[in-house]
Protein backbone atom coordinates (compact mmCIF):
# COMPACT_ATOMS: atom_id res chain seq x y z
CA UNK A 1 0.00 0.00 0.00
CA UNK A 2 3.12 2.02 0.33
CA UNK A 3 3.63 2.87 -3.20
CA UNK A 4 -0.19 4.10 -3.79
CA UNK A 5 -0.22 6.60 -1.02
CA UNK A 6 2.69 8.36 -2.44
CA UNK A 7 0.55 10.96 -4.80
CA UNK A 8 2.31 11.38 -8.38
CA UNK A 9 4.36 14.73 -9.11
CA UNK A 10 2.39 16.87 -11.07
CA UNK A 11 4.41 15.91 -13.94
CA UNK A 12 3.91 12.23 -14.10
CA UNK A 13 -0.11 12.84 -13.40
CA UNK A 14 -0.01 15.20 -16.37
CA UNK A 15 2.10 12.48 -18.43
CA UNK A 16 -0.60 10.02 -17.80
CA UNK A 17 -3.92 12.42 -18.80
CA UNK A 18 -1.48 12.73 -22.27
CA UNK A 19 -1.57 9.02 -22.61
CA UNK A 20 -4.92 8.34 -21.46
CA UNK A 21 -6.10 11.19 -23.56
CA UNK A 22 -4.20 10.25 -26.39
CA UNK A 23 -5.42 6.75 -26.15
CA UNK A 24 -8.72 8.10 -27.20
CA UNK A 25 -7.26 10.59 -29.93
CA UNK A 26 -5.49 8.16 -31.70
CA UNK A 27 -8.35 4.95 -31.34
CA UNK A 28 -10.42 7.46 -32.65
CA UNK A 29 -8.73 9.23 -35.75
CA UNK A 30 -5.69 7.25 -36.25
CA UNK A 31 -2.51 8.31 -36.33
CA UNK A 32 -2.45 10.88 -39.31
CA UNK A 33 -5.95 12.56 -37.93
CA UNK A 34 -4.91 12.28 -34.49
CA UNK A 35 -4.28 16.49 -33.28
CA UNK A 36 -1.97 17.01 -30.74
CA UNK A 37 -3.85 20.04 -29.83
CA UNK A 38 -7.19 18.06 -29.32
CA UNK A 39 -4.82 15.49 -26.97
CA UNK A 40 -3.54 18.69 -24.92
CA UNK A 41 -6.33 20.13 -24.59
CA UNK A 42 -7.99 17.20 -23.03
CA UNK A 43 -5.43 16.08 -20.94
CA UNK A 44 -6.15 19.73 -19.33
CA UNK A 45 -1.80 20.84 -20.29
CA UNK A 46 -0.22 22.79 -23.79
CA UNK A 47 0.45 21.22 -26.68
CA UNK A 48 4.19 22.37 -25.62
CA UNK A 49 4.19 20.12 -22.64
CA UNK A 50 3.09 17.25 -24.37
CA UNK A 51 5.84 17.76 -27.13
CA UNK A 52 8.33 18.16 -23.56
CA UNK A 53 7.02 14.56 -22.80
CA UNK A 54 7.48 13.01 -26.34
CA UNK A 55 8.96 14.25 -28.76
CA UNK A 56 6.72 13.56 -31.46
CA UNK A 57 2.89 12.61 -32.17
CA UNK A 58 4.70 9.26 -33.44
CA UNK A 59 6.70 8.83 -30.59
CA UNK A 60 3.47 9.53 -28.33
CA UNK A 61 1.56 6.84 -30.47
CA UNK A 62 4.58 4.34 -30.55
CA UNK A 63 4.45 4.87 -26.49
CA UNK A 64 0.52 4.51 -26.06
CA UNK A 65 0.73 1.42 -28.39
CA UNK A 66 3.68 -0.66 -26.51
CA UNK A 67 1.89 0.18 -22.98
CA UNK A 68 -1.43 -1.20 -24.41
CA UNK A 69 0.23 -4.34 -25.67
CA UNK A 70 2.00 -4.73 -22.29
CA UNK A 71 -1.11 -4.47 -21.24
CA UNK A 72 -3.27 -7.17 -23.25
CA UNK A 73 -0.86 -9.48 -22.67
CA UNK A 74 -0.98 -8.84 -18.86
CA UNK A 75 -4.81 -9.29 -18.24
CA UNK A 76 -4.76 -12.19 -20.76
CA UNK A 77 -1.60 -14.00 -19.95
CA UNK A 78 -1.10 -16.78 -22.60
CA UNK A 79 -1.96 -20.17 -21.29
CA UNK A 80 -0.22 -22.74 -23.73
CA UNK A 81 -2.10 -25.59 -22.06
CA UNK A 82 -5.12 -24.34 -22.56
CA UNK A 83 -5.25 -21.99 -25.67
CA UNK A 84 -9.08 -22.02 -25.96
CA UNK A 85 -9.17 -20.11 -22.53
CA UNK A 86 -6.76 -17.59 -23.71
CA UNK A 87 -9.06 -17.13 -26.76
CA UNK A 88 -11.90 -16.98 -24.74
CA UNK A 89 -9.66 -13.90 -22.42
CA UNK A 90 -8.43 -11.91 -25.48
CA UNK A 91 -11.98 -11.66 -26.65
CA UNK A 92 -13.53 -10.58 -23.65
CA UNK A 93 -10.32 -8.12 -23.39
CA UNK A 94 -10.70 -6.43 -26.70
CA UNK A 95 -14.98 -6.50 -26.24
CA UNK A 96 -14.28 -4.66 -22.90
CA UNK A 97 -11.60 -2.47 -24.37
CA UNK A 98 -12.93 -2.18 -28.31
CA UNK A 99 -10.80 1.57 -28.81
CA UNK A 100 -7.42 -0.56 -28.22
CA UNK A 101 -7.98 -3.07 -31.20
CA UNK A 102 -8.74 0.70 -33.30
CA UNK A 103 -5.50 1.78 -31.72
CA UNK A 104 -3.45 -1.20 -33.32
CA UNK A 105 -5.53 -1.22 -36.42
CA UNK A 106 -4.33 2.31 -37.57
CA UNK A 107 -1.03 1.50 -36.78
CA UNK A 108 -0.99 -1.79 -38.66
CA UNK A 109 -2.32 0.87 -41.89
CA UNK A 110 -0.55 3.85 -41.05
CA UNK A 111 3.10 2.03 -40.22
CA UNK A 112 2.97 -0.66 -42.44
CA UNK A 113 5.92 0.43 -44.41
CA UNK A 114 8.10 1.18 -41.25
CA UNK A 115 6.52 -2.16 -39.14
CA UNK A 116 9.98 -3.35 -37.39
CA UNK A 117 9.80 0.30 -35.68
CA UNK A 118 6.74 -0.10 -33.72
CA UNK A 119 7.55 -3.36 -31.82
CA UNK A 120 9.29 -1.91 -28.98
CA UNK A 121 11.68 -4.15 -27.05
CA UNK A 122 9.20 -5.46 -24.39
CA UNK A 123 7.00 -6.19 -26.84
CA UNK A 124 10.14 -8.35 -27.87
CA UNK A 125 10.98 -9.48 -25.45
CA UNK A 126 7.34 -10.79 -24.42
CA UNK A 127 7.02 -12.66 -28.23
CA UNK A 128 10.08 -14.43 -27.52
CA UNK A 129 8.74 -15.67 -23.90
CA UNK A 130 5.47 -17.02 -25.53
CA UNK A 131 7.28 -18.93 -28.86
CA UNK A 132 9.25 -20.39 -25.96
CA UNK A 133 6.24 -21.13 -23.82
CA UNK A 134 4.91 -22.81 -26.65
CA UNK A 135 7.66 -25.06 -27.76
CA UNK A 136 8.19 -26.24 -24.81
CA UNK A 137 4.46 -26.91 -25.00
CA UNK A 138 4.98 -29.40 -28.12
CA UNK A 139 7.98 -30.83 -26.38
CA UNK A 140 5.98 -31.79 -23.39
CA UNK A 141 3.35 -33.28 -26.03
CA UNK A 142 0.84 -30.68 -25.22
CA UNK A 143 0.39 -29.06 -28.46
CA UNK A 144 0.66 -30.65 -32.05
CA UNK A 145 4.48 -30.06 -32.43
CA UNK A 146 3.69 -29.88 -36.75
CA UNK A 147 2.68 -26.05 -36.28
CA UNK A 148 5.41 -23.53 -36.29
CA UNK A 149 4.32 -21.78 -32.91
CA UNK A 150 4.41 -18.10 -34.53
CA UNK A 151 1.48 -19.49 -36.95
CA UNK A 152 -0.60 -20.58 -33.13
CA UNK A 153 0.19 -17.25 -31.60
CA UNK A 154 -1.06 -15.80 -35.40
CA UNK A 155 -4.12 -17.84 -35.42
CA UNK A 156 -5.10 -17.74 -31.64
CA UNK A 157 -5.01 -13.55 -32.08
CA UNK A 158 -6.52 -13.66 -35.49
CA UNK A 159 -9.12 -15.60 -34.66
CA UNK A 160 -10.07 -14.15 -30.90
CA UNK A 161 -10.25 -10.74 -32.76
CA UNK A 162 -12.63 -12.24 -35.68
CA UNK A 163 -15.47 -9.91 -34.51
CA UNK A 164 -14.03 -7.02 -34.25
CA UNK A 165 -12.26 -6.92 -38.07
CA UNK A 166 -15.21 -8.40 -39.82
CA UNK A 167 -17.55 -5.50 -39.68
CA UNK A 168 -19.32 -5.82 -42.82
CA UNK A 169 -20.67 -9.33 -41.21
CA UNK A 170 -21.35 -8.18 -37.99
CA UNK A 171 -23.65 -5.08 -39.68
CA UNK A 172 -25.14 -7.81 -41.86
CA UNK A 173 -26.26 -9.41 -38.96
CA UNK A 174 -27.85 -6.19 -37.51
CA UNK A 175 -29.78 -5.50 -41.00
CA UNK A 176 -31.32 -8.93 -40.64
CA UNK A 177 -32.24 -7.91 -37.44
CA UNK A 178 -30.20 -10.84 -35.45
CA UNK A 179 -29.70 -10.73 -31.96
CA UNK A 180 -25.75 -9.76 -31.89
CA UNK A 181 -25.27 -12.31 -29.03
CA UNK A 182 -22.00 -11.92 -28.02
CA UNK A 183 -22.19 -14.88 -26.00
CA UNK A 184 -22.56 -17.03 -29.11
CA UNK A 185 -19.95 -15.53 -31.06
CA UNK A 186 -17.45 -16.07 -28.17
CA UNK A 187 -18.04 -19.95 -28.08
CA UNK A 188 -17.70 -19.96 -31.92
CA UNK A 189 -13.92 -18.32 -31.08
CA UNK A 190 -13.28 -20.47 -28.08
CA UNK A 191 -14.58 -23.88 -30.09
CA UNK A 192 -12.51 -23.09 -33.44
CA UNK A 193 -9.39 -22.50 -31.34
CA UNK A 194 -10.14 -25.57 -29.34
CA UNK A 195 -10.84 -27.82 -32.64
CA UNK A 196 -7.10 -26.58 -33.45
CA UNK A 197 -5.23 -26.57 -30.46
CA UNK A 198 -7.26 -28.39 -28.00
CA UNK A 199 -6.76 -27.91 -24.07
CA UNK A 200 -4.22 -30.44 -22.90
CA UNK A 201 -5.99 -33.08 -20.63
CA UNK B 1 -15.47 -10.89 -78.97
CA UNK B 2 -18.13 -8.93 -80.45
CA UNK B 3 -17.74 -6.79 -76.98
CA UNK B 4 -14.13 -5.92 -76.26
CA UNK B 5 -14.50 -4.86 -80.03
CA UNK B 6 -16.36 -2.12 -79.25
CA UNK B 7 -13.91 0.71 -78.01
CA UNK B 8 -15.10 1.87 -74.83
CA UNK B 9 -16.01 5.60 -74.71
CA UNK B 10 -14.33 8.65 -73.91
CA UNK B 11 -16.48 8.49 -70.84
CA UNK B 12 -16.05 5.22 -69.51
CA UNK B 13 -12.28 5.24 -70.14
CA UNK B 14 -12.25 8.05 -67.57
CA UNK B 15 -14.69 6.48 -65.45
CA UNK B 16 -12.54 3.32 -65.85
CA UNK B 17 -8.97 5.63 -65.08
CA UNK B 18 -10.49 7.32 -61.95
CA UNK B 19 -11.16 3.78 -60.39
CA UNK B 20 -8.03 2.42 -61.17
CA UNK B 21 -6.53 5.97 -59.23
CA UNK B 22 -8.91 5.90 -56.12
CA UNK B 23 -8.19 1.90 -55.46
CA UNK B 24 -4.43 3.17 -55.12
CA UNK B 25 -5.04 6.34 -53.58
CA UNK B 26 -7.44 4.89 -51.02
CA UNK B 27 -5.07 1.85 -50.09
CA UNK B 28 -2.08 4.33 -49.74
CA UNK B 29 -4.12 6.91 -47.79
CA UNK B 30 -7.08 5.79 -46.34
CA UNK B 31 -11.16 7.76 -47.02
CA UNK B 32 -10.04 10.65 -45.37
CA UNK B 33 -6.45 11.07 -46.07
CA UNK B 34 -7.32 10.41 -49.77
CA UNK B 35 -7.30 13.25 -51.78
CA UNK B 36 -9.46 14.23 -54.82
CA UNK B 37 -7.07 15.85 -56.81
CA UNK B 38 -4.39 13.68 -56.57
CA UNK B 39 -7.11 11.23 -57.88
CA UNK B 40 -7.54 13.12 -60.53
CA UNK B 41 -4.17 14.38 -61.69
CA UNK B 42 -3.15 10.14 -61.82
CA UNK B 43 -6.49 10.00 -63.92
CA UNK B 44 -5.45 12.52 -66.45
CA UNK B 45 -8.65 14.31 -65.71
CA UNK B 46 -9.73 17.14 -63.49
CA UNK B 47 -11.20 17.26 -60.14
CA UNK B 48 -14.33 18.60 -61.46
CA UNK B 49 -14.49 15.31 -63.90
CA UNK B 50 -14.84 13.08 -60.81
CA UNK B 51 -17.15 14.56 -58.88
CA UNK B 52 -18.92 14.57 -62.37
CA UNK B 53 -18.33 10.82 -62.04
CA UNK B 54 -18.81 10.46 -58.37
CA UNK B 55 -20.78 12.45 -55.84
CA UNK B 56 -18.21 12.69 -53.42
CA UNK B 57 -14.64 11.13 -52.00
CA UNK B 58 -17.15 8.78 -49.64
CA UNK B 59 -18.91 7.68 -52.46
CA UNK B 60 -16.17 6.92 -54.53
CA UNK B 61 -14.84 4.90 -51.78
CA UNK B 62 -17.80 3.40 -51.38
CA UNK B 63 -17.74 2.29 -55.46
CA UNK B 64 -14.67 1.15 -55.48
CA UNK B 65 -14.91 -0.91 -52.12
CA UNK B 66 -17.63 -2.67 -53.39
CA UNK B 67 -16.32 -3.62 -56.71
CA UNK B 68 -13.61 -4.68 -54.92
CA UNK B 69 -15.87 -7.21 -52.87
CA UNK B 70 -16.99 -8.19 -55.79
CA UNK B 71 -14.02 -9.11 -57.48
CA UNK B 72 -12.61 -11.11 -54.51
CA UNK B 73 -15.61 -13.06 -54.50
CA UNK B 74 -15.68 -13.52 -57.83
CA UNK B 75 -12.08 -14.69 -58.22
CA UNK B 76 -12.27 -17.04 -54.90
CA UNK B 77 -15.27 -18.47 -55.34
CA UNK B 78 -16.64 -20.72 -52.12
CA UNK B 79 -16.72 -23.87 -52.06
CA UNK B 80 -18.90 -25.01 -49.28
CA UNK B 81 -17.91 -28.94 -49.73
CA UNK B 82 -14.20 -27.52 -49.88
CA UNK B 83 -13.53 -24.38 -47.16
CA UNK B 84 -9.31 -25.84 -47.00
CA UNK B 85 -9.56 -25.15 -50.56
CA UNK B 86 -11.45 -21.78 -50.90
CA UNK B 87 -8.85 -20.36 -47.89
CA UNK B 88 -5.82 -21.32 -49.69
CA UNK B 89 -7.75 -19.44 -52.99
CA UNK B 90 -8.43 -16.12 -50.34
CA UNK B 91 -4.70 -16.32 -49.51
CA UNK B 92 -3.26 -15.85 -52.79
CA UNK B 93 -5.57 -12.98 -53.65
CA UNK B 94 -3.96 -11.13 -51.18
CA UNK B 95 -1.17 -12.11 -51.23
CA UNK B 96 -1.15 -10.78 -55.05
CA UNK B 97 -3.42 -7.37 -53.76
CA UNK B 98 -2.58 -6.40 -50.98
CA UNK B 99 -3.73 -3.15 -51.57
CA UNK B 100 -7.01 -4.42 -51.71
CA UNK B 101 -6.61 -5.59 -47.88
CA UNK B 102 -5.81 -2.53 -46.99
CA UNK B 103 -8.42 -0.41 -48.70
CA UNK B 104 -11.06 -2.88 -46.84
CA UNK B 105 -8.85 -1.77 -43.90
CA UNK B 106 -9.25 1.54 -43.82
CA UNK B 107 -12.68 1.31 -44.76
CA UNK B 108 -13.24 -0.76 -41.17
CA UNK B 109 -11.59 1.95 -39.41
CA UNK B 110 -13.26 5.07 -40.76
CA UNK B 111 -16.83 4.29 -41.53
CA UNK B 112 -16.85 2.06 -38.21
CA UNK B 113 -19.64 3.91 -37.27
CA UNK B 114 -21.67 4.05 -40.54
CA UNK B 115 -20.45 0.05 -40.79
CA UNK B 116 -24.49 -0.43 -42.61
CA UNK B 117 -24.12 2.22 -45.20
CA UNK B 118 -21.30 0.33 -46.75
CA UNK B 119 -22.68 -3.19 -47.55
CA UNK B 120 -23.97 -2.79 -50.62
CA UNK B 121 -26.57 -4.65 -52.12
CA UNK B 122 -25.07 -6.91 -54.36
CA UNK B 123 -22.73 -7.80 -51.39
CA UNK B 124 -25.28 -8.39 -49.61
CA UNK B 125 -27.19 -10.61 -52.13
CA UNK B 126 -23.61 -12.19 -52.29
CA UNK B 127 -23.56 -12.85 -48.08
CA UNK B 128 -27.24 -14.39 -48.17
CA UNK B 129 -26.40 -16.77 -51.06
CA UNK B 130 -22.91 -18.13 -49.50
CA UNK B 131 -25.14 -18.12 -45.80
CA UNK B 132 -27.61 -20.27 -47.93
CA UNK B 133 -24.57 -22.73 -49.38
CA UNK B 134 -23.26 -22.99 -46.31
CA UNK B 135 -26.59 -24.05 -44.77
CA UNK B 136 -27.04 -26.61 -47.65
CA UNK B 137 -23.87 -27.89 -47.16
CA UNK B 138 -25.29 -28.74 -42.75
CA UNK B 139 -28.01 -30.04 -44.52
CA UNK B 140 -26.31 -32.62 -46.97
CA UNK B 141 -23.20 -33.97 -43.67
CA UNK B 142 -20.91 -31.98 -45.17
CA UNK B 143 -20.40 -29.44 -42.55
CA UNK B 144 -21.06 -29.28 -38.88
CA UNK B 145 -24.25 -27.83 -38.53
CA UNK B 146 -23.33 -27.01 -34.65
CA UNK B 147 -21.50 -23.95 -36.87
CA UNK B 148 -23.45 -21.14 -37.19
CA UNK B 149 -22.78 -20.44 -40.96
CA UNK B 150 -22.26 -16.32 -40.52
CA UNK B 151 -19.51 -18.03 -38.02
CA UNK B 152 -18.00 -20.09 -40.88
CA UNK B 153 -17.59 -16.77 -43.18
CA UNK B 154 -16.61 -14.64 -40.28
CA UNK B 155 -13.67 -17.48 -39.58
CA UNK B 156 -12.75 -18.22 -42.82
CA UNK B 157 -12.25 -14.64 -44.04
CA UNK B 158 -10.32 -14.09 -40.53
CA UNK B 159 -8.00 -17.04 -40.90
CA UNK B 160 -7.21 -16.52 -44.87
CA UNK B 161 -6.15 -12.93 -43.89
CA UNK B 162 -4.20 -13.69 -40.84
CA UNK B 163 -0.54 -13.18 -42.39
CA UNK B 164 -1.90 -9.57 -43.72
CA UNK B 165 -3.42 -8.56 -39.80
CA UNK B 166 -0.94 -9.78 -37.73
CA UNK B 167 1.61 -7.59 -39.23
CA UNK B 168 3.31 -7.05 -36.10
CA UNK B 169 4.66 -11.10 -36.08
CA UNK B 170 5.56 -10.81 -39.49
CA UNK B 171 7.80 -8.25 -38.54
CA UNK B 172 9.58 -9.94 -35.65
CA UNK B 173 9.94 -12.57 -38.14
CA UNK B 174 11.91 -10.62 -40.41
CA UNK B 175 13.98 -9.28 -37.54
CA UNK B 176 14.71 -12.90 -36.50
CA UNK B 177 16.11 -13.22 -40.28
CA UNK B 178 13.71 -15.82 -40.58
CA UNK B 179 12.28 -16.88 -44.14
CA UNK B 180 8.89 -15.09 -44.24
CA UNK B 181 7.99 -18.41 -46.30
CA UNK B 182 4.74 -17.96 -47.85
CA UNK B 183 4.10 -21.00 -48.81
CA UNK B 184 4.43 -22.30 -45.11
CA UNK B 185 2.22 -19.76 -44.14
CA UNK B 186 -0.19 -20.58 -46.33
CA UNK B 187 -0.31 -24.42 -45.38
CA UNK B 188 -1.02 -23.38 -41.76
CA UNK B 189 -3.72 -21.27 -43.20
CA UNK B 190 -5.23 -23.82 -45.50
CA UNK B 191 -4.37 -26.39 -42.23
CA UNK B 192 -6.23 -24.41 -39.86
CA UNK B 193 -9.45 -24.25 -41.79
CA UNK B 194 -9.10 -28.19 -42.60
CA UNK B 195 -9.12 -28.78 -38.96
CA UNK B 196 -12.33 -26.81 -38.62
CA UNK B 197 -14.10 -27.18 -41.57
CA UNK B 198 -12.40 -30.65 -42.85
CA UNK B 199 -13.31 -31.21 -46.57
CA UNK B 200 -16.14 -33.26 -47.64
CA UNK B 201 -15.16 -36.78 -49.19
Amino acid sequence: MTDATVPPSDSDSTRERIVAAAKAEFSRYGIAGARVDRIAKEARTSKERVYAHFRSKEALYAFVAGRELAAVADATRMDPADLPGYAGRLFDYFIDQPEHFRMIGWGRLELADAAQSHLDDPTRVALAHKLDQLRRAQDAGHLDPAWDPIDVIALVNQIATTWLSQIELRSFEVEQARDPAVSARRAAVVEAVQRLFPRAN
